[in-house]
């Protein structure tokens, strides 16, 4: 049996997750997590809060937005017409499939991200990919919106969406969070929580799901104060830059952050430093660093929102390098489509220190031209264009060939630009953004196959003392002579302490720490004679077995001490020497 | 200004919370939390884990399962059926309202809800109820699923819900949680999740939500031995029994757990238990118990599960007595629909000390009569009933004249009863359930109304410690002379230690402590110049204003003990004698 087999086995037989509905044969891409999974998925998000919002809690703040958001804003942020997947539908069975997988699959082509639905359809015909369920010939290649679609209340045109990013939430409500923080920039919006992507036909269990847990932080800055002062220019990154991936060259390069941000590898700090903040994160639930590795996505291959990403990716045994994290630099590209489509100016101000003689780019809408082409939309597209920063309209002009803001697409022909030198007290600009973003269930995949051992044919789960969900389990040696009612007093005391704690009497005593080590508990506590005469139980390490004496009265505090933050106190300095 | 618009304001202004998706005018039943409202519910709900999860972790375990769920499993718990409001068009406008809602506001009638759709249009027409919107007439009053629903996959007709309950989720993996937890009952599932329902036009602001966070526990027992060890019958509960209500007398009578169980008052053990525990989660919220009461709801205001329901409510100042939580007895409704539906056999199986001999009824399909009315589900229908405990089936046919299961109403023409006597070694039964089910959002809001006090003209918010978002606030008392630098140390070491904290440098020293008052902070620390020579600090108590001075050395062990378990160590000892 493969790693993967036995860890999914595993997740199944003791209740870390399977597929949900099962009652009902199961629905593909949504995953049920039991008590265990629930605990370690618990733990993995609260890790994640340390990296990301504890430690930087003087400029990340968390919130809490819904899954569920109106039209309008999946319209602004680009997702209505870009968060798309290419389908092909099977003529004879009906069946529907993600055409570049199919393709994929069939042909061994890869990089198929940035063909069109006539391109693909070429493919498929010049190649004579079929139905990879029944043989029949595929029809033509259509895209597909993956938004789950509903109604709010009880008008049906009144579309809403369960979001696919928590992000949008992050941007929607930007100038509050702003305001309520007391206009500080750089500002962290952080937020945990269900996402929903309608994938065509996902497969590969707990990696590509329907329904998951997302953990993302959008950075707001001054894109004229683009320095992170937390940042360390010395700590080094595992890269696969753009360079190497155009020509399929997957080798990681070892750079210091200093290197990377001078050669232009990564684009800015703060992307920089959430990238650093990843890596070690990742470390830190067990998977070494030298088994991840970030690898730059083609632009073709981008979401449509970010002028650069890197997939933070980790070695897993059936499914290769498989993507735990993205960063991606959005600058302002999400704020200015909100702006376009509210009509609200969600640009900040900034006081300067003296008035200043500045030069600046202009863009001017050319309203006639504007007006031919967005109709009664003109003035919205107008009064927009005009709170844009001139320079950014000009680049993006200037390098894609047109400018983006929201649901309108602005070309040459709309705007004109002029130079303009002016003193200033102040600057109104759009920060830009760096998201670093989190899929919950992968890590929790990811850190059990990596926490997986098998050692004189029994299986241990070494996970990191800080993620497992049981913390301690308390076990009467034999179930007589008072050690029950004993071990029962030492699971209460442990239980009232806050810590999550099993009691476990049946089977043999090897058999109980052997079922313990399966599920990574990392101390097992055995009450036995002595323990009547002097007080002291065992305390037993899952990893090593070793064991170590500890007085009772001690175990509440080692054991809070070892299992939350992983020093070792008392008996226990010991026991991991 | 009402206290409930002065905790809005203070929610919107300081970050609490607000209306979602501002930028585009609102929805209403959608509320997005800020940075401060997050800490808040966070930590309401890691204090209802405490109560109802970790407190009895032996026989309680949490799960997740996906928010969006196929079309069977909520056909199976009849909400595709029953879960609806009546609702009503006018004929003019086009608007749409909860017709029982539109008829109590211009009629003063109440009690509605046991009402048909065809008794509600007469009342519209005999009252010449209008649209409270334009005055136009209205339409006639139709159902409205509150479902929200979509589609799963690339097929339009793979429908989808968005769960209104948690509760299915414990259902439909029950089979699965009980074998990981070792095939014992009692057996508690919980979870803690976003929910949607889809009012037809909700109000209210954080009181009635389309989306909103539930917290739930499904309790499994026998219901041979439905004692529940943990209660103690001495505890008192306020209580509106069904009696009352039906009267229109909503006086709450105080009894005990006792009491209340032998008058029948409230339906089993663990619906006490969960009581109680409700009580007493609510009272550490900081609402007294003086406020809070229980509610019985009258058979045709019941949810279509529920065979006793209490709810829970707290007074409000503008929505008088409001529900906070649901405690409904759920018998084996669920898990016998989920059985009829998937056709698995969700029993569980008891061995007998010794073989018994038992007398039981055995409800025995009448095949003929299930082909007639059930056509090609005839053999589920057949197949079920063999699994359903004969005496429910005949109990809830004598009181309701049909049995439920699932999509499948059985009446008394499909069944036949038989006594029989036999000798067994075990029993296949089917648990019983009792729920407490609690929602997030308007805790977090009835916990702000009650920690809202006002003093010399401004305000604090004297919400418990360890709710509490803000943990401390750091001050230096001038911004020189060394003392910044010093704050700064002191807010770096309680960060540290994993406490949330803010650091404060604006304004006079009366206007931060203001500031922190106003946001609840449990304690401020100022850094002043004896500090720089002697090591200590004052710490201020937020609802006393009391002062003391501690050693910085003590900070973070005496804030962590009195935010995190309201317990004062060291010189915060003195603070709260």
């Amino acid at each position: 049996m493969s790693i993967a087999d036995k860890v999914m086995e595993l997740a199944r037989r003791r209740g870390f997750f399977w597929t949900s509905a099962e009652l009902y044969g199961g629905v593909s891409g949504f995953l049920d997590f039991g008590p265990l999974g629930k605990l370690l998925k618990r733990k993995i998000e609260e890790k994640w809060r340390y990296w990301f919002v504890l430690r930087n809690q003087d400029f990340v703040v968390e919130i809490e937005t819904p899954i569920i958001a109106p039209y309008k804003v999946f319209e602004a942020s680009g997702h209505v017409s870009h968060f798309t997947d290419y389908m092909v539908e099977c003529l004879k069975c009906g069946r529907k499939f993600r055409a570049d997988h199919v393709i994929e699959e069939q042909t061994g082509l890869s990089g198929l991200e940035g063909l069109s639905e006539e391109q693909l359809t070429s493919i498929i015909v010049e190649k004579g990919v079929k139905c990879p369920e029944c043989g029949g010939h595929l029809g033509g290649v259509k895209k597909f919106n993956l938004l789950f679609k509903t109604a709010i209340g009880p008008y049906s045109e009144n579309v809403g969406f369960a979001r696919p990013e928590a992000a949008q939430g992050m941007f929607t409500t930007f100038n509050r969070v702003y305001n309520v923080t007391r206009n500080k920039l750089p500002l962290g919006i952080a937020q945990v929580g269900k996402v929903m992507r309608n994938e065509i036909s996902p497969r590969q269990g707990p990696i590509r799901l329907r329904e998951f847990t997302i953990m993302e932080l959008e950075l707001f800055y001054d894109p004229q104060e683009p320095t992170c002062p937390v940042l360390d220019r010395g700590e080094v990154l595992r890269l696969v830059p753009e360079e190497r991936v155009a020509k399929k060259d997957l080798t990681p390069i070892e750079v210091t952050v200093d290197e990377a941000l001078k050669r232009g590898l990564v684009a800015c700090e703060w992307l920089a430093y959430f990238m650093v903040t990843a890596q070690k994160f990742v470390q830190d639930l067990g998977i070494p660093w030298d088994k991840q590795m970030f690898v730059a996505k083609l632009p073709h291959e981008r979401a449509h929102y970010a002028s650069q990403v890197y997939d933070q990716v980790v070695k897993l045994e059936r499914w290769g390098w498989v993507e735990v994290s993205g960063h991606a630099f959005r600058t302002d590209y999400d704020l200015r489509g909100h702006m376009a489509s509210s009509g609200e100016d969600l640009r900040v101000y900034k006081q300067l220190p003296a008035e200043v003689e500045v030069e600046e780019v202009e863009a001017r809408p050319v309203v006639e031209a504007i007006k031919e082409d967005f109709g009664a939309e003109a003035p919205a597209v107008v009064n927009a264009l005009k709170l844009m920063p001139g320079e950014r309209v000009l680049e993006e002009i200037q390098s894609k060939g047109f400018f983006e803001m929201g649901k309108f697409r602005v070309y040459q022909k709309h705007v004109s630009f002029e130079k303009v030198k002016k003193v200033v007290k102040g600057r109104r600009f759009i920060p830009f953004v760096a998201e670093p973003s989190f899929g919950a269930e992968r890590l929790v995949y990811a850190t059990m196959e990596y926490a997986y051992r098998e050692r004189e044919g029994r299986t241990i789960l070494s996970l990191p003392p800080d993620v497992a969900p049981i913390e301690a389990v308390v076990l009467p040696l034999v179930n007589r002579d008072g050690l029950p009612e004993k071990a029962m007093e030492v699971y209460n005391a442990l239980k009232l302490r806050g810590l999550v704690v099993e009691y476990d009497d049946s089977g043999s005593i090897g058999r109980r720490y052997a079922r313990a080590d399966e599920i990574g508990v990392p101390l097992a506590i055995t009450i036995d004679h002595q323990t009547m005469e002097d007080g002291t139980v065992t305390v037993r390490d899952r990893d090593t077995w070793r064991q170590v004496r500890c007085p009772i009265s001690e175990l509440p505090e080692v054991i809070e001490a070892y299992v939350k933050r992983r020093e070792a106190k008392g008996a226990l300095k010991e026991l991991f020497q």
